[in-house]
């Protein structure tokens, strides 16, 4: 049911399809990530129109509001939320050791108090699999820990629990229409991320995950673990670069053999007025932009572009009109979508090595005025 | 270039069709509220798609931001919003009287502070047909005084300035493609209500709107009023009732022969949580929706209740989730557009008087968890 096909390499990147019980998955491709079974401000119509493949949900999140037997009951994420195409959910890991208060870790699993009411919750390796089976994605993720990157010490325990739970989940993980994914580990050190990329990839998991970067560490040492584990993971499984999803370090990932991306960024910048584009960043709330009846990216082909000058996007704005939130998200995730796209075609083509000058050629120049 | 043809009669009620440059407007119907050059968390697509053929947008909140002149110079309100279809702006008086601080009347027009930053402005009639010839409506309003309905004397004064206003909008007014409308005031007495028929009705207006209904009186006082201006207005212009559009007056109007409605109610109640249906109000904050399967209205044709049940929508208010927002306002749009449309077919086919005993015997129960 979920198999991964090659259909062209560039140097490490590489052109494939992934499929899953809900659709084929065009890579390399950037997921929108709808935390709480929504991706903020957007219809499934929408987000259906801006060419959106595959959308994350997060399980510490569901699990906590509405409940993920709640979800279950009401026939799945896919049939909650309205969303026919491949869902993703995480494992919750990463919220339980970023969001929550009062977390307690041990060799079995963590205890935490949300952060909604303060209550006492336990997940383990066998809870996080079963949280996500209720709330029934294409691709789920082992339950890991997602430590700060520099301490060395920490890296090491906290790797070898991560491992061990990667067994355990993959011991109790029951639907056969789920994709189960590993999750390397190993903070900023080699060695470490070495040792995680080949155990992991030693498990009988049809997809690896590279999680614990976009945490703290710097570019370099980013860019650093993504060349040692470009030629370390398995060439015939996805891997997927969780949560990061610049277009900048879209653009650094497929050049290194990343498949799948996904991000808070250009939804979360949307809230913030802020649009990406092929040449920069910009803050749509600049007076410069009152009376300017261009659209965000006149070359850009998502609805808003089509449809809005930045002089009515900059009133939306300052008159906190919601609908800013909306048009400025369709076309972040847009661009995030069409540059993934034009990655694939690219790799495809034999050409990507051209395609990353020239995108790097512009992104640098940050004139996004010139568009 | 602004014609209004009556296709059938029912008792006072009518259906028709009025002409406008932006195309012709089918009546009765319900007119989305969009204050600020957009109707709250929706964008023009979802408004197309749920029926809508005008929308309003409010003269002092667009000539305070951005600026008339600005939406001029970006080639006027359909352009800018992009709306394709008919526009109505309304004069700015209304919210003179009800939005702005330290307002002082004269015979000549009214000084007040802008309720954003406390600023000093004066409209006059002469003033605000030229902010309304700026931004380009279909259908403009002359200006007027809204007082509290039930002072007699100060009503008296204010009708008297509205009815000099009305001819200095009429003889300033200079823009072949904009229908100006004149507005009966009165409070709640009915001397003065036929009066200030008779005097706007003799002059040159191609429509006739009645103001100052919805603002403090009872709902008696409003349904009295309503009575007696139906034998007094003329039968051959459409005749709009400016700021009332619940679903029991949108019936109560059109009965009276109301051809045109327009309220925040419904996008008002939707970001309060609130859906409006056939059986009466729905609170979905509610308990017992958080698993219920079905839709809002399972015989509600709008995109929302097509899609989406009341549990996900539950979910999404309970989580903070703006979705919540644009979703309940389509239901709620899309339901007085539906009932506009539903009684103008009664009209056409002479059963109004079956369809409105139909429509109060099940609104009435306020039962809507029996849909």
């Amino acid at each position: 049911m979920f198999t991964f096909e090659t259909q062209a390499v560039d140097g490490a990147a590489r052109a494939g399809v992934f499929h899953t019980p809900h659709g084929d998955l065009e890579t390399p491709l950037f997921a929108p990530v709808g935390t709480q079974a929504t991706v903020k401000a957007l219809t499934p119509a929408q987000l259906d129109e801006l060419g959106a493949s595959l959308v994350l949900a997060n399980t510490y999140h569901l699990y906590l509001r509405p409940g993920h037997e709640l979800i279950r009951r009401q026939g799945g994420l896919h049939d909650f939320m309205r969303w026919p195409h491949p869902i993703l959910t995480d494992s919750g890991g990463f919220q339980v050791f970023s969001l929550s208060d009062r977390r307690t870790v041990d060799d079995d699993g963590v205890t935490f108090r949300s952060h909604l009411d303060g209550s006492e919750h336990r997940f383990t390796p066998e809870k996080a699999i079963q949280i996500q089976e209720a709330l029934g994605a294409d691709i789920i993720m082992a339950f890991d820990e997602c430590p700060e990157p520099h301490d060395r010490g920490y890296n090491e325990a906290a790797l070898e629990r991560t491992h061990r739970w990667a067994e355990r989940c993959l011991a109790v993980k029951s639907r056969p229409d789920q994709a189960l994914f590993g999750i390397v580990q190993g903070g900023v050190f080699p060695d470490l991320r070495l040792r995680s990329a080949e155990f992991i990839a030693g498990l009988d998991f049809p997809g690896v995950a590279i999680g614990g970067l976009s945490v703290g560490e710097s570019k370099p040492e980013m860019l650093g673990i993504l060349d040692i584990l470009s030629g370390a993971l398995p060439m015939d499984r996805p891997r997927y670069l969780m949560g990061v999803g610049s277009p900048e370090d879209l653009v650094a990932g497929v050049r290194r053999g990343i498949d799948l991306f996904d991000c808070v960024l250009p939804t979360r910048m949307a809230r913030n007025q802020a649009a990406l584009t092929r040449l920069g960043r910009i803050s749509l709330r600049n007076a410069p932009f009152a009376e300017d009846p261009r659209p965000i990216d006149p070359d850009c082909r998502c609805y808003t572009c089509r449809t809005f000058t930045r002089s009515y996007l900059r009133h939306l704005i300052v008159a906190g009109e919601m609908l800013a939130s909306t048009l400025v998200s369709i076309h972040n995730l847009h661009m995030l979508i069409a540059l993934a796209a034009d990655l694939r075609s690219a790799v495809l083509a034999g050409t990507l090595d051209g395609f990353i000058q020239d995108f790097e050629a512009g992104y640098q120049k940050h004139r996004p005025e010139a568009l």
